[in-house]
């Protein structure tokens, strides 16, 4: 059960847009440019993104994408939300209230292999929550230095 | 990314290989009726069971599956491995390597996006190899009981 690329592109999109300087947004477009991604499942992620209000959409001649809220405020939790749902990865069908002893395992408790693959979850959910937006925008100008940011910025102005 | 619901069927299939007598084996057919599932998907499952050496084979008129070793060394862990394979969910495709700051992000250090993600697998893998198939197995026989496990014998006995 492989993760969709969408959420590897997403986390780089966000962390793009948290590097903008205020007030700035960047089309679908040019995010995907940025990683030479395909830009028709960028902007579809990115409407996702939108959905699950972690981007917004500025509408305009200069419109495009913003984060919708500070980047210390988007987990990679909430971005592997917004682009593979909600429901659990773990699905229940209850399988022990089939057959021969159907009866005999139709608790009102959780099955215990359900409630196993749960808690894993909400360990690696817990993990992801820790890791914001900011943490990797961070990262990413450290990695970038003074040069790569002046770099950075130029392209920005470039594509706006 | 849901989970294939084989891992489920394989976690309760394992649970019912352990509440075997010993030197006792069921066929496929068998375990899939035991949770009324597809028999050729039952059989597909625990075909990838044997090949990761969680459940082997045994020939003959009373042939069909065991445990290939103790329920207390087998973890859910190892049966959802067996069934999704063994790669990370999160694919890191180093997207930071492509386009106008590519060689900025062009880092021998792990993407710390990646990194996060790896991290909550880990998180997630340490919780799954905690929980053993015998201690699914124990909880379901306390489910059970007595009466529930006289029936579960008696079944047994039937389809052998």
């Amino acid at each position: 059960m492989k993760i969709s690329e969408g959420v590897e592109w997403s986390c780089h999109a966000c962390a793009v847009l948290a590097g903008l300087p205020q007030s700035v947004a960047l089309r679908a477009s040019a995010l995907a440019a940025f990683h030479e991604l395909p830009p028709a499942y960028m902007a579809k992620h990115l409407q996702a993104l939108s959905r699950a209000g972690i981007v917004r959409s500025v509408r305009g001649v200069r419109g495009g994408y913003r984060l919708a809220r500070p980047a210390n405020e988007i987990s990679l939790w909430d971005i592997r939300q917004a682009i593979e749902g909600t429901t659990p990865d773990f699905q229940c069908r209850e399988i022990r209230r089939n057959g021969p002893c159907s009866e005999l395992g139709a608790s009102s408790r959780p099955c215990a292999i359900a409630a196993a693959f749960w808690a894993a979850e909400r360990a690696y959910q817990q993990n992801l929550q820790m890791v914001t937006v900011a943490h990797i925008a961070d990262g990413v100008a450290k990695l970038y230095g003074a040069k790569g940011a002046a770099r950075f910025q130029a392209w920005v102005k470039e594509v706006r």
